[in-house]
């Protein structure tokens, strides 16, 4: 419960328009895209900097905690605001400020929809390749906290290659600047990284300067249909070892494309055990070049049917298809859990073995989908959280899961955060001594522990031997 | 001074052979490439993580202070033991451990040299593409530590967007592993980029884990000379706003075209005010679609002379020449310092103006050469340090180059880091918030402030109004 004092600074500061305290406006900013959720205190939809800084300041002196938001798409408890207190959304501070095609960059406020900073720059000739499914809805300011992937982070990277500087409010209120307007800056440490990926946990962000590359002049989307998932598997290996770099290279399983054709009929190949949905793009010759070459790969690598997509809307509609599979998945059953094992990308195959057999032995049901270009897959387990045992099986799954992930050499996680979800788990990948270091700069940044409590930190569980 | 019990110790830990604390020793390890030296303490040469683990703690518990050092080739006095204490030196170690085909990844011993790491990637068609000019005798370490830069930034960046994983021994000597084998990784904090261009401050590297990509097919050198300076400059601005992203888009003024034939012959148009020397690099298809476009634009901007390399050995030629500038600008003075002012791409007209004005204001002799297409130009000036007067002119120049550097958006250091020279003026830049944030950083993780003393943070001068 917030004070009736600092709730009217808190209204002052913003606008009592953009302040929420009524039950159904709480409801609204309880949840992410995973299953738990908690309500806030309050909401405020600060406009600029300086509220942001004012709100910062307020909550600071109460002891309140405050949990960034953008959208609320993030699949790791981000953005669930776990101990109550403040929510600040940044859906309301969303200009974009400024493209440069002189010096190929975006400045933007958190609150710009990635869709729509992309269309802008692509109007332009210019390319911001990040592309997390949640694209449509998603927010800037979101997906530079969570430094969110997509499929073509194979080719491009994804957020945090694209930052370039960051206006940041820290706990206290203090307004500070990292990086800045150029591709080359060592000046001082980079704290604009530090902040990529940092959950919320260490500022609320409130300008993005990004990177922008040239649009490439032509795309082609190929669909190869495999009966097995072993072979697709093998087929992703085949296409790294042969150097070829396609802007994606995503892989789904049987249940995926299922679920997709029941959500959203889009045409994939119903009798396959697996696809591989591969775009290649760049100049028309090098696209040419590319696409000939992957299909002579996947042919020797034993693809059972390859679909070139006739024109952009025949590609568009696979893409749309590909960008649906959460929501497919996630709505046959009351609650859907998706995690983000990331490994080297010769373990592919290895990692779509053990899923499988994992799935099996705890008996969870499960859809492969994900970045294989990457080494990072999307196992979804459909499982309902109100039935004890299943879900108690499907925390053993994912634990397992863990545990092979990061002896195969991968991480917790390659483009979700570590969040609500995976903080038991830290210590496992980077040891005591490595969450240590990570604790101590979270003291120096956040001495109250007031920003986003409850993520990326908790109590470790103990690993298995 | 160190005690005689802890060189024992340290002996005991690296091998007698392996600690220097003679005075030809020690003065070999005193110098960067700047003008400042400073005698170390003790040298040790360790081979091993567990070795520099055993030394930070010797040095912990002794209250010494520690500076790592790779070749010694940085410009920003980063590895000069301003106040003694111990040189931890990775040049012994110095093993590939693995380059995998596979995941596109190898991982090196910091004292790995970085064109040796380079050769061996290659001959895997594969490439691993930061190039600072001191390649052929600088270190991953060092390379890692600074965040080095070099020519080919301009399309495929620099160190710290292929460093993926590092293993660090910590003040007091915790090891830590941050990072990974996979592109994708947002587990925790992103520590890597905290500790990469973090300059020694914060931690010793003992192992990177690199990224690499598929080496390209062809390349091809072009060279462009202009009867203007400023015309080179617009023409720079002119290939970034048509959406060329050359491998390489270096500048070169009359003053460095000069003093590399004087020192090295190499057939560079001595009868030019500049010259821009031209790398675009892919597939066949891209890179003769690339040269074809770049020769129109050039044409356009008023290019006196295109000469386009025959074959590879006239391109090596060309970039050994390159590569020999500072080297040949240095040696006709007593003293020659070297600056990084980095600055949006489509300010490097603005910048090359100011600087033109600023020598002539401050009577200083200087060459400019540098990475135009990143906005990143090396003013050199030539001076003798002997000369207090001379050297007070050319302190100043200095001074308002950053002025002017920041005023056009631009950053204090491109690639060759705070270190000692610029480390008074990082305020200018970050303002005393931003700079309190790195500090907080350094005492959590440094809380005895024995990591490379004197870098990075010093007391500010005042930021002419």
């Amino acid at each position: 419960m917030l004070s009736p004092g600092l709730l009217k600074d808190l209204r002052a500061v913003v606008g009592p328009e953009n302040l929420l305290a009524d039950p159904a406006g709480l409801l609204c900013y309880a949840y992410d895209s995973t299953p738990t959720t908690s309500l806030p205190d309050a909401v405020v939809l600060p406009g600029n900097a300086q509220a942001v800084a004012a709100v910062m300041r307020l909550a600071g002196e109460a002891g309140v905690p405050v949990v960034p938001r953008g959208a609320g798409t993030n699949l790791s408890g981000g953005s669930v605001p776990l101990q109550g207190g403040l929510v600040v959304c940044s859906t309301r501070f969303n200009r974009i400020r400024e493209i440069s095609a002189e010096n190929l960059t975006a400045v933007v406020e958190p609150g710009v929809v990635t869709a729509n900073l992309q269309a802008a720059v692509e109007k332009l000739g210019l390319f911001y390749p990040p592309d997390p499914s949640s694209l449509s809805v998603s927010t800037i300011g979101g997906n530079v906290a969570e430094s969110a992937g997509g499929p073509r982070g194979f080719k491009y990277g994804t957020t945090k290659d694209y930052a370039l500087g960051l206006e940041v409010v820290l706990a206290g209120g203090a307004v500070v600047r990292t990086g800045g307007r150029t591709v080359k800056n060592v000046s001082g440490y980079d704290l604009t990284h530090l902040f990529v990926g940092s959950e919320g946990t260490l500022g609320v962000i409130t300008e993005a300067v990004l990177r922008l590359i040239p649009l490439p002049e032509k795309k082609q989307t190929l669909l190869a249909a495999f009966t097995q998932l072993d072979r697709a598997a093998e087929a992703v290996s085949a296409i790294v070892a042969a150097r070829i770099i396609p802007a994606t290279l995503e892989i789904m399983d049987k249940v995926t494309i299922e679920r997709i054709e029941e959500f959203r009929p889009s045409g994939l190949p119903l009798d396959a055990d697996a696809i591989l949905l591969i775009e290649v793009d760049g100049s028309e010759a090098e696209v040419d070049h590319q696409a000939a070459r992957l299909e002579q790969i996947l042919k020797a690598g034993g693809v059972e049917r390859l679909r070139v997509a006739r024109d952009r809307a025949e590609s568009d509609e696979l893409w749309a298809a590909r960008r649906t599979a959460y929501a497919a998945i996630a709505h046959t059953r009351p609650t859907a859990i998706t995690e983000d094992a990331t490994v080297p990308r010769d373990k592919i195959p290895a990692l779509v073995r053990r899923l499988q057999e994992l799935a099996a032995k705890y008996d969870v049901e499960m859809a492969i989908v994900g970045h294989a270009g990457d080494g990072n897959l999307h196992p979804v387990v459909m499982t309902d959280q109100r039935d004890p045992q299943e879900m108690d099986r499907a925390v053993k799954f994912f634990a397992e899961v863990f545990q092979v992930t990061l002896e195969l050499g991968g991480t917790l996680t390659g483009e979700h955060g570590i969040g609500l979800l995976k903080a038991p788990y830290l210590e496992w990948q980077f040891g005591r001594e490595g969450v240590e270091v990570m604790r101590s700069i979270k003291a120096a940044l956040d001495p109250k522990g007031l920003l986003n409590p409850g993520k990326v930190f908790q109590r470790p569980v103990a690993r298995p031997v």
